[in-house]
């Protein structure tokens, strides 16, 4: 039998998210998640996030197809971090690769395109 | 030929920065970065980051001995959230976790303990 980590959404409500390939181990995203995302998620399976630019609540993968089921979610010992460990369908970013952490900060190429956006998102 | 990626480090000036193992792709932890702790890390191939509570920058393992070694540092598709991939000594939490992220949201225990936290820190 065991219980619930309360997580600590701290000052702002939200608290950062990785989501990483349950096969793979490839880390896809950083995404930030509220009491009421983390709720959706555990609801339904599908990952859900808080955009902090949109101001709403947020299904990865509505609009294009390329959602999250999420299989596992972890919490970091502070509390304050999830983890989401989940079965990408298509790629994770929004410019057509599998991860968003598709560059190394020299500027170097290193991820894999998976998709094309521009037939993917309207505008 | 490349270019330094131009981290946006936004309002409070600090970026999440995720820890990965870079043998295992174990994700070990998240922790935030200013602009000199990683200056710092990319200057000393050690992870550096910043405290918050703390509010100063700090060296990985500097107390414990449990550094860790950056082999490459990834920045993600906006550019505000970098990837530490890292050869990791001793484990990277101070509970003695391999991993922070030990346990399910269901307060499973799922990760696996390589020290002891009272032998290692002092109070």
């Amino acid at each position: 039998m065991t219980d619930d980590v309360a997580v600590d959404f701290g000052e702002n409500g939200l608290v950062p998210a990785v989501a990483q390939d349950a096969d793979t181990g490839e880390v896809l995203m950083l995404a930030y998640v509220s009491p009421e995302a983390l709720e959706r998620t555990r609801e339904t399976g599908v990952a859900h996030y808080y955009s902090r630019s949109r101001d709403e609540l947020w299904q990865k993968g509505k609009t294009s197809g390329h959602t999250q089921a999420v299989e596992e979610v972890r919490v970091d010992c502070d509390a304050d971090t999830l983890l989401y460990l989940v079965d990408q369908e298509g790629g994770a970013c929004h410019t057509g690769h599998r991860s968003c952490f598709y560059r190394t900060i020299d500027g170097e190429h290193v991820g894999e395109k998976v998709f094309d956006p521009n037939a993917v998102y309207d505008d």
